[in-house]
């Protein structure tokens, strides 16, 4: 299994260890998962090409890297106002999702699964407090998946810098904030000391899944019984990846918070609301660059209007009990 | 398999036959579960004993029907005030949760695991609105797991009329509230035309773990691989079983309000605040009952503290993206 992660990645890289590790388990030496790091034989960006030549047989990445490609693939890692975490599962398992998944993946050779789930993100750090839409235009900010696009018809200017260059970046002034993922993989990385104003909620990342890529030849090949291990050690591992993310991203707020010098924000209603009509017409122009794209956006459409009185309700009881 | 639930059940009984399928699935004929409904073979509250006497292999029910003889059993079920389903495998798989549970039910014969989740429940179905406390002097309500200690210290009066018997004892007025569960289940039950003030946040069962029992000597008679199958069938359908109680909640939720006649109501702030202080009373006497108690409470309020941050801001992020 190749993945797009580093080896041992808090988050995607643990969960990827993890599929293995249970697959291996379950099939008693019938069938053996070895992992691979990103760029070890193949780039972090390549899985899902490599997975569907048969070059390997099993991935462990984000359908958002492929929306370059494939217009509606970020519907099965997040959208901006969109499904979190339990509603995403849902949708995929219990509502069409997984289906249309398959017919969006076909023509790429590769048989897709829920495989991790890092959780809702945070809107990003940003330097200078942000105080409506004006403070947004010809903002330099880095920023992935379709939450970019977002950005971008707001006057922001979303840019593409690798995790590893964020900081130098920030320091030299090049970038103005930097949207990453939620506190626990934000916390080691530094941004707090260049970025001190940590946005909540982040609406361009409310869902944050992982996949599980077969190789369409593979996946056939397998007897029933050995496509159910894999299946479900995919399933297991959306439960207990997102159990983790919620446990470390806890640890992780209370140190950044306890730590001084980062304040909470949240974005002015300007900017949520000025988000969301972007969003709108952006989903709108998805489901409009095809057949299939349409039928993705209008089940994930009817999935969130379905699910949205518990959601509310659900959320309201959650927050009466954390109440500290 | 025996069930503490009528085959097919909304919710648990559901889960209970997936967890079964799956496991069938997984094993390839080497390993064989057939479910049976409650009272098939064995009574729906006699199910630990029945698997921890070796008369049944495995069970699916829940810990709470345990706590008369098992004072802290219901912390692996849910604790009034307490953690939420993400939370609450978080505390269970990583933060030492398993460990104690296994402890607590080494004596009983049984190896547990979490095996399903119908999420938070309602706060019950009332016949009259409750304006404060005094509200609560007296009255009749059906009440399950700790919620109902908490009730009493209220000085309401909790009794335990079984699920088919709630109607005819609301119509004939000798019982004044009812808590079941959530949206999915109640629908069904008719409470609303005699009970119409559906109560939220559901601060008695903040959580919904279904838990499955294997009986010692048959666990340890298991090869590594069907041990791990058997672990993953019943941490897939915590995943699973969450989602679809979301789903079908939201489903029944929508269709409750929209029959009209029945009112969603928020407990008054001084109810909240009474029944939050008797709660904290009892957890404390359960505390004092043993030392694997004691440690079972410190275990729970640890995790529950730390995890109650990110808790607190996920739960907003959801609200804000649930806007309707």
């Amino acid at each position: 299994m190749v993945t797009s992660w580093p080896k041992g990645r808090a988050g995607p890289g643990v969960s990827a260890q993890r599929v293995a590790d249970r697959i291996n388990a379950m099939a008693g030496g019938r069938l053996r998962v070895d992992l691979f790091a990103a760029g070890e034989i193949v780039p972090a960006l390549a899985i899902l090409d490599a997975v569907g030549a048969g070059t390997v047989e099993m991935g462990h990445t984000a359908a958002l890297y492929w929306q370059g490609k494939i217009p509606a693939a970020s519907f099965f890692t997040t959208v901006p106002f969109g499904l979190g975490p339990v509603e995403h599962q849902a949708w995929i398992e219990l509502m069409g999702g997984q289906a249309l998944w398959e017919e969006l993946y076909r023509p790429h050779g590769v048989q897709p699964f829920l495989a991790g789930n890092t959780g809702p993100s945070m809107g990003g750090w940003f330097r200078r407090r942000v105080e409506g839409l004006d403070d947004l235009k010809g903002m330099r900010i880095r920023v992935t998946g379709l939450g970019a696009e977002v950005f971008a018809r707001l006057g922001a200017v979303p840019t593409t810098i690798p995790a590893g260059d964020l900081l130098p970046a920030l320091e030299r002034g090049s970038i103005d904030a930097v949207e990453f993922l939620a506190p626990a993989t934000d916390l080691e990385t530094g941004l707090p000391r260049h970025a001190p104003f940590y946005y909540a909620p982040g609406f361009n990342k409310p869902n944050g899944a992982s996949e599980a890529l077969i190789g369409l030849s593979a996946w056939t090949a397998l007897p029933d019984d050995l496509k159910a291990i894999v299946a479900e050690a995919c399933r297991a591992e959306h439960a207990l990846g997102l159990a983790d993310a919620h446990r470390r991203n806890a640890v992780a707020l209370t140190d950044i918070l306890g730590r001084g010098g980062v304040t909470l924000e949240a974005f002015p209603r300007a900017v949520i609301e000025g988000a969301r009509k972007a969003n709108t017409a952006l989903v709108a122009e998805i489901a409009a660059s095809s057949d299939l794209a349409r039928r993705i956006v209008e089940s994930y459409q009817a999935a969130q209007a379905e699910t949205r009185s518990w959601s509310a309700l659900a959320a309201d009881m959650a927050r009466a009990m954390a109440r500290s």
